[in-house]
């Protein structure tokens, strides 16, 4: 919808560009009135509803309800006490519902795990250069010392913590002191060690990986090489949150390339590259716009 | 497109089900509140909210607003003379908007147009029998008369209405008395006719074509011997709403698939069959579910 | 796969095209001079190359060859005895290799096992009235009756063997019977059984099936319900051969569409479907033309 | 196929890899006999077949005949003057058909030229250090000099060659000077520039353009405004040879993406590119393998 003609001027008093949004992630026990009750409230603070999706998943008979909506509003900082306290009253109390309220101008913070493929790397780096990925990238983390000098010229700082060896806890030690108050969320982009249960649990933000198969299919090491050996026409790559159980966390995103009889291991691996950094850019694309919402071990993603 | 008196008497002869549901379309000139009042309106009518698409043109500067809300209420029948009212005061007059109100259980009628090549046809009338198309085929016309027994062991009228000639206007007499007041569309499932101006005029219901290329490329006959021609690497197809301008009518919906320099023109055409069919059930599913919304010689697609 | 000499008897019942082609399928171990070995061959008897595909699995060091060579030879049928005892020759005895050389003329006979989902089936037998499947569809056996009409509207014969619980042996028995001298391979088009080890040896023919997921990912009964379970944005078809390993035989094509949070297990059904048909299709189509190679639990498809 | 025992040891003393590859692509009127003829002429030198590719354009009466042929010779450059007389001999006076014969150890040399869009070029680089992209890259040409700190910190020489206005003779003057002899092809990395006939013909060499859009779609400036305008519901990128026909050269690969009403023309432009940059990744690879044969306003492409 529009900048009224009265929030217009007020914006351009203020400084405020037309841009001042924010995201509202709802979700809870379904239930009728949630979205008048939404935009009601976010009428009584002259927001502006730029985008809304909604997906209910049961409908007919109770289920979850999930809704993202995008408003603009030109004091934003200013309003976002006052309209905490409403969204709290009416949807917390009310309804009973969980909320997320985040002003969009301020981009989430990153840190990317890396190791020795950098493809998936290099790929955020240069979408994240041309403006098309909105977080701040506040470091790339890598086992190996290769990529410092390119990571270093897209002007993003670069540590090299080695693995050393099956003992992770001095390595993830060092990790959770870098990302410690730092970042908002990590991307393994190809990072192939296993994080622990208690790395997880500390690090306290979200991690998205990419696991270079079609998941389930393929869990574990070595995809391609598995693949080649079950004769699969299609190979994939799937973007998905990361929890103690490996490659079972929260899909977000998945993608096939075709391949045939002719194509080994090795033209796989890399007819799959292709694929993982497709689908990892976008999983951090829809994360870093609030796009994704967890539900058990799934994803609502509203792209 | 329809009309809401007439729905309630068919309505009634159908029977309700337990999912009682309709579909509300709004469009217009964007503005701030507008999702609030939809909301707001349908709450005061006891409506659930069951699914909600919005989409604005241009947010930051104007521009136009669209939205698709299906919402269920018990006792829809009764209730939708006081809900017409609240929306043509809340909708029209406010907000200068313009809106369809559509009782979800009433499946819109369409009469399906077909020529020699029958696998549009058949798809159609295979997915219908299967219950995947929400709509009630009135009847088939084709100008050929060889499906006619396939048609019927559908348990569907079929009409034959030769082409006779370069002067179509006895035979699209025919067409407009077989449709007036029976369809709510029509589906030209490979129809290889031209459709004159006065025809589409005086039908008076949307006109769903399916055209065998990824238009823009190749408008007009023979796409497929085009393509072989200039030795596309993808053949495709397009299913659009028909207007005077031959193929240049707003686009519903599109896709493609891989050939090479093996495939012949023939080949081309069995590849594009395959598309076209799968075009054109999607576009026709939309439309028949009100996820369609022409604006200009566009369309916005919730799907 | 196929015996010349039948295949020459009933070659003279169904008359000889213009097009009088053969298909030459050529597989072992790697060495030199086999293609030449082969175009020499076939060059003394006049045969004409009209396409030919190579495949050879590790071309530096050893490994396995295939080769898919068409070719036309107006006097095919008499020029066979003497094209065999060459084949045997050179072929055989000098390279150590196995061939199957068959009348392209000559459709296949094909037995198609169905169940209540008739997609798949009624995909077959559409495409086969359409010329676009070369083989000859000799039966349609179902443990339900539902379909008899409409398979026999197609001037095909239907049988109708009930499954009659876990034990199998009599309802096998019976489509051994069925089978026995009268088809080249089987298709199941979405037949719901599992076949015994027995009956998969005594059949003696190679039998196509069409699983309803991305194998390997969700193997066994009920895939689009695991897959609604684990979240995945794609769902998949694969058509496999059938072993004694249940969905693990070789995979002939495979296919997937996209999907989305708000799709039910119902949903993932519907859009799976559509790849089923397709996907089944191309196997069928390229078993037919003898496209596909097994070796061991791959393929080579030459398509 | 292996090299055989004597090939082997032969290969060792001479310090020869396994792989001493060549292409030989041989085209012309097609005729009985030409896959023996070339066949038994690589046998008579020893040369092993690794892969193979034929295609016919009118199996059943005459058309053409184009052939991939990739062998592997120990002593290949030793051997290549008699092998060349051989195929003078065989294939060009006795078939009259045309021949080229290729070193693939010797990568084809390329010149990128390239604008302010450097999505394009970078990924191109990028392959290239991964050691995907068999070719040596000569140069980058641009006429802007915005990316030749990036290019040259892939060890790549970059050259600016402004644009200056509407006479390009001067720019092209500078542009043959560069490529003279330095070059076996060229790549338009989305460089915007028209290229006259002259400097087309003066080249000298095959010229790869990369077109934002799935031609003929949209042929011409601004495909994405046309798309958005259109209202297509797929956007696309087509590779070709650049002929003085604007748009219109022979078409080497296309591919195309999913877009909706929600996308901008830039949003159109950002997903393009991603198509853009795979769809000439795959052109230049299989251009510098060889597996594109140009015949008329067509590609045969062995992929």
């Amino acid at each position: 919808m529009t900048v009224t003609q009265d929030l217009a001027v007020r914006s351009a008093r203020t400084g405020q560009g037309p841009d001042h949004q924010a995201s509202l992630i709802v979700q809870g026990s379904d239930a009728t009135g949630i979205v008048a009750a939404v935009a009601a409230a976010l009428g009584r603070h002259g927001a502006n509803i730029v985008a809304l999706d909604q997906h209910s998943d049961n409908p007919s008979s109770g289920g979850d309800f999930f809704q993202r909506t995008v408003f603009s509003l030109p004091s934003l900082q200013a309003a976002l006490p006052a309209l905490h306290s409403e969204l709290d009253e009416k949807l917390v109390k009310e309804f009973g519902l969980t909320y997320t309220l985040r002003d969009l101008s301020v981009p989430k913070r990153v840190a990317v795990f890396a190791s020795k493929s950098d493809h998936c790397l290099l790929d955020l780096l240069w979408r994240h250069r041309q403006g098309q990925l909105p977080v701040s990238i506040a470091m790339v983390i890598s086992n190996h010392p290769d990529v410092a000098e390119e990571v270093r010229s897209f002007g993003i700082p670069f540590f090299h913590v080695p693995s050393m060896g099956p003992d992770k806890s001095q390595a993830e030690a060092e990790h959770l002191r870098l990302l410690k108050d730092n970042v908002d969320f990590v991307v393994l982009a190809r990072y192939m060690q296993i994080l622990s249960g208690d790395f997880i649990r500390d690090a306290g933000v979200p991690i998205i990986n990419i696991h270079h198969s079609f998941l389930p299919a393929f869990i574990g090491a070595g995809p391609y090489a598995k693949a080649k050996e079950r004769g699969v026409k299609l190979v994939g790559a799937t973007a998905h949150y990361v929890t103690e159980d490996l490659d079972e966390g929260p899909i977000i995103e998945q993608d096939v390339v075709r391949v045939t009889h002719a194509d080994t291991a090795a033209d796989l691996a890399r007819r799959g590259a292709d694929v993982e950094r497709a689908v990892l850019s976008r999983a951090v694309l829809w994360h870093a716009e609030d796009r994704v919402v967890r539900h058990g071990n799934h994803t609502i993603v509203f792209a």
